[in-house]
């Protein structure tokens, strides 16, 4: 679809030296292959600066080390989230070239390294230690595409006090992802303090009314901060990955 | 069912000063009267510390004319809440000793002064301009029932630097109203910079998400700061009316 | 922030007992130590009247015990909740001087006694057996913060004359925790009964509509009673603890 | 479908007093006729024991005359709910022997007086005045469907003692309607109260957190009271029809 | 509170044959005790047609039998709901004399036999076959509160001709229960057949937008046919209860 | 992408008969114009065998005017959706040939006739007397797209033995459209009698918990009839639609 | 019902070749019998075009073996639903001939051969590798339901040009069945491109906001495709069900 | 709390010349104003990059007015959202330098132009034609906070091939906000084909199950594409807001 590439096609065409069907055939042909259930597209990083990611949850660990090895063949940076520390085991032994990171439950593969460094520093924020493994899953990911990541955990809004003693270090972030269980209150004091975006990551973090992170969604949703959106609830990778975007 | 009450009582139908039909008859007749639908209860203060409260919604300016007019009889203190101006007027036209108070929608009528003053502050604090006419209920509620009351509105915290230029403020209040809509992250902050009762407020401002308060609700119940207990969504009455029982 | 305290520090740069550089670093240096993930905040007892408290659920034992060697240096009392039988033990085999508390799933371990003694009595009330471990729990807060606790359980609406039948102990409490799963309903008949404040505690107590809670957390946000407030489903904690700082 | 009549049919035919196609047209003409848009079903009466009901709302005035035309000719009784003043007004003119019941919003015909009388007395009570407009539906219904109808306004259960008062009047009705908004707690504690069967009626009086109702809906589909169920909120009607034959 | 008790005991204090104290003693000491946790009311039978139902969701098999042991002694019928077959067997293997129905889940023990029999049939329907153990709960309630019960299972609406083959048993009922998960149509079209009150009991059968039983909940709800008032989800037990009141 | 056309259009450049940028072009130039605000597809008739639909809530006449003429010049059959009566009416003033359906509140003007006849019937089935204008969108539609459209009113499943009436009816039909509010029974019962696909159709008719059309919209997806399918709530429009393409 | 059968049955009676008890017998059975719990409807083929079908949750082998080796008498193809591979396992140990599809969890045996083609091809296209297994069981029932069924899978709509690569099955086949998580956008895309019916099935493949399936729900419901119908979460028999039905 | 005018704060105490009472003034004097209710922030455009907006919906324009006098003042630019016509007006007859956009219902007024600058083009798309209020709103937010701005509008997902036709429009973009209603598949779509952030917004456009926009919020909050991030429904200015500082 890209017209340069069509019309260098179509050109070659009218010089005979690519037949009709052949035109056909490649304009029809997308470049990616079937392995059976899931499709990997490895055009992927061209267009999207990132190989394909493989979601563990719901997945044994054959299958996740099936596709990693379509991959590897391919050259490409992988990145396996939501896996439990039986599965994790597995693929390391199978790949030890892997890195596994327990808190976030994450493991990765870096083969090209360098690519595409990030422009700023990523901040992730989270209120509670037991935001922790969403904000590392977050922190990973954004660290694998090519970020300098750095943490600041255990600064909820209840004690405002201790979120300001980094308020320098807040103001220095090209992107801040802050992640929050409970009243989810931390992105919009956040969001106050900086002149970034803000990535706001709802954690299923609390109980009774949290109904599994209903709570802090809609008040991150609701922010008074006009620089903050919102990811789905427990979604650390997926406010690595726009961050790492933001980044760019 | 006060037992010194009911020993009296026995006693003088032991005497035979009191008949056993009178005593039966004393004995189920509870004092309040029925004056048609409403009934009212003239022990309400000595049970309760405050005299009925007339909810105006739903009903016409006849209709609170006609209660009030019983109350007065009485000789009791009245706040009428949730009026309108058009009905605030007639309301006025009729008792002109009655004071309106027009951004908190509501009237008080003091007959005894000087009841029950509360032992320290009340401070109702509102996130935005938009929350002021439930903050201002919980005013006016708190006011008519003896206390000091002292407000302190627009500190949101998207600006948390503003409400901390009023932490000494904050730290002298006995009792603290907190009124917000959007992300109800207020309640949280203010709860973690004292050590005093906060009694929260969810407010209907707010669109989309906001689903008519339900949003701060649940920012405000999930709070990560424990001194921190809710009421019903736009309840400044309520509000009011718990933080005056606290300040006694 | 205190004024007086920033005063003096200024005074000593005056008068040149305390260089610039000292000052910056004292201003800026707030009172807390970072142990790792959870940090830890000492001047909690001067501005809150307790010392940080430890929410079990979600942590190992070795964590909350980590945590809990960190405190006991410092002095403070320690309040441990929802903790399932296996913590606990493993908890108090470290801790001998802790008091294990099964119903309420807690752990105290008191070092301060006598500290800020409430001014009345904390009455704790239950609808039905179920809703008991909540009520404890409200209870051991309550009386780990220097109150004394009554307690009254199983007087559930359905039979409200058993409620009656202790009707003066109702009226002689100056702060009452109400906690009640199904239809909520208690809250609404104790608030109307007495003229103190009545912080109401919903229970995911029920099965069908109960929703895990909701339907007593609505019921009681509703009540018509207007000395009622709310916490979250099932926190006793929460309830005790703000009990505790209203009877102050 | 009835044996008996299907069998004097067949009996009919094998005399042949009845021919084959009339014994066909007979068994597959079922007793209700088409006026356009709504089939009235005149065998209703005798399958349930009261005429057709028109439900007013949504309905213009003339829409409801013509209905109630054809009804009259059949010499049924007739209830129309949900009238506003106007189109009541319009129909009183049109039928001047129909009753007009403004309070519960309804219009009556009584045709053949004295059918089906109730055994006990159908008691409605309302927790508070708002109330009255449902509760006055559930009583005209009752009413009208041939039984005793007492009623019991403004007894709500943050006052307790005014139910209790009644306690006699409740111990002898047959069955009861209990109407309640906000908390929805009132049909629990006379449920207790009493050993008959009790409807309640959850009404969209409140505001907030009362989401039109849905609070004292679930309150009382929660009820600890065992002698309790449920109909629709606001739906008047449906109480009082259940109510008058579970009272037959 | 009964008067004629009331004046009775009065006139043993006017007679002298009480003394004052005596008489408040007697006026304030209700007929229950206190066997730790839960109060057991014995004047139940009295005043609700019932003893005591121990719900046996959440109690292990010792509480239950503790609670047992103190009601037998009291010479009362018995109904244990909600217990798994292990919980059920220990209780079997205490009480020989207790009867298990391991379908509906419930144990009873039936001391006074032949109490207060209803004066007509309860018909319990079931749409499916999954919706059997709720149905069942509903039956043996009614059964041992003197019910002569019938049973009509796996007659859903999609095969609307086999409900309709059983219309004449429908039409003998007294009192119909009417057990529906999935889209909860039934008791509209049985509340359409028949001339008597319908009790709908929703249950939690179904999977995806059943939502655990609020699907059919809600249907009930907004029945077209006006005989129908609704439990709690799942609540056979109630639906049996309410029955056997509206039988007697 | 046809790919046939594709490889005319490559041998067109092969042969020389097609410059390459010409190429380019055509195989960019999707066929869609653009006027301002909204597109209009031509090529939607060929692709989906229907022009565009105009859903007129929330447009002006005018604007509804202006997208008319493009259509008309493009001799398209149009559909008008959602239209109160002063917009209908002056829509029809301006376009004399167009028929306006006030109960459906639609406008069509069918350019081609006789265009792709369904080959049965299509039932449109409605519950009750509210839902007839749904029901009449739905009828309205599937005539315009060329079926044979039959109607079936008021025949809801509290009285089941008038939809048995028609069962014959039923039969006959290809595809049945059924529409319903309050407990949303009827496709489930009109589906277990017949052997065609069922378009389930809820309806915001209703009060109280039907919330606004969710209670029959959940019963009809959780239908125990297994053939039945579903749209949005109130989409007449949207039945009538796909029930066309089924009946092809 | 059917009135050429009713015809002949009366003339019988009327030639008195049958007795009026026999008639009124005939009439009112009807052809199902009665296994304990689960009727079994004989009729059904010729009613609906294919026999009961087995839904395997909550029942356990034995259960559904049961209820198979009466279906198997009936010579009737079946349908299982719904089964572990336990259950599974030891269904096929019993029934040989039974063909187990594990990715759906469905048994089917195949009696009659061939019965009522489908007239083209179903479709079945999913979003992503964990929708697979609610597709498998669409697809199996289309196939068992006599259809030629293609399977389109992992083309979700962040990657719209793998679709698109197959647009020409998409334009092929005569119904589609679209099953996805997640947002649920790929029936709309998918709808845009055909014009043949799509129905939608949501999944509850997801986490977070997904509520179990209730956003790709909404999604489907919401569709701007018009050619879009849905069925409940996770229920691809009930889409492979409907989707034979219009194949035919 | 710069560190640096914090140090040369000091430094003029230590020297003598501050005293030590306007050292702690000056340290709690933050710099904004109180101009009654709503306190504004000059030094905001230091933090944030841009001056206070006004959100206009419920205030009278006097009260804009009121507060947009005082921000002309302090020579800020100036954006007013969410107005009508009729404030609109009278804003504009008192500031002639303001622009009124009426699709996107703001006000805009710069002061300094050309401030901070974007780096790329922000992308504003659109769905359906009723979602264009909202895009402007984005549209004119990005404008006048110094973006480039580009819209494209009416590209909904059941035509996916008007948005490919633009997919070089979509490549070139910095930015992408993708404003959606009903199904809100478009941010995925849209999502998958780019490699930058997307700001993804839902509207309330739509009816029945669109929830006033939570169906499409719940569609892009679980979007199978991880460069979405949400903010609230109609919250085009949020959306503005945000993408200016990723594109700064």
């Amino acid at each position: 679809m890209d017209p340069r590439k069509l019309e260098a096609l179509l050109r070659s065409i009218q010089q005979g030296t690519l037949s009709v069907e052949e035109g056909v055939q490649k304009l029809r042909t997308l470049p990616f292959e079937d392995i059976g259930e899931a499709m990997i597209d490895h055009h992927r990083p061209l267009r999207k600066g990132f190989p394909e990611v493989i979601f563990g949850e719901g997945k044994d660990a054959q299958q996740v080390i099936r596709i990693m090895e379509r991959m590897i063949e391919a050259q490409e940076n992988i990145l396996v989230t939501r896996l439990d520390e039986g599965k994790a085991k597995a693929i390391v032994r199978r790949f030890p070239q892997a890195s596994y990171h327990p808190r976030a439950g994450t493991i990765t593969i870096q083969v090209n390294e360098g690519e595409a460094a990030g422009k700023g520093i990523v901040l992730v924020i989270s209120a509670g230690t037991s935001d922790i493994p969403v904000a590392e899953e977050a922190a990973v990911t954004a660290q694998i595409m090519g970020n300098r990541v750095e943490t600041l955990y255990d600064v909820g809004v209840s004690g405002v006090h201790r979120l300001l003693n980094y308020r320098e270090q807040l103001m220095e972030a090209n992107v801040l992802i802050v992640v929050a269980g409970m009243e989810g209150a931390l992105p919009s004091v956040v969001g106050g303090l900086v002149a970034r975006p803000v990535i706001a990551v709802p954690t299923s973090v609390g109980y009774g009314t949290s109904f599994g992170g209903l709570a802090p969604l809609l008040a991150m949703l609701n922010s008074c901060a006009s620089n903050v959106a919102v990811v789905n609830i427990d979604n650390g990778f997926g406010a690595g990955y726009i961050a790492s975007l933001i980044n760019r």
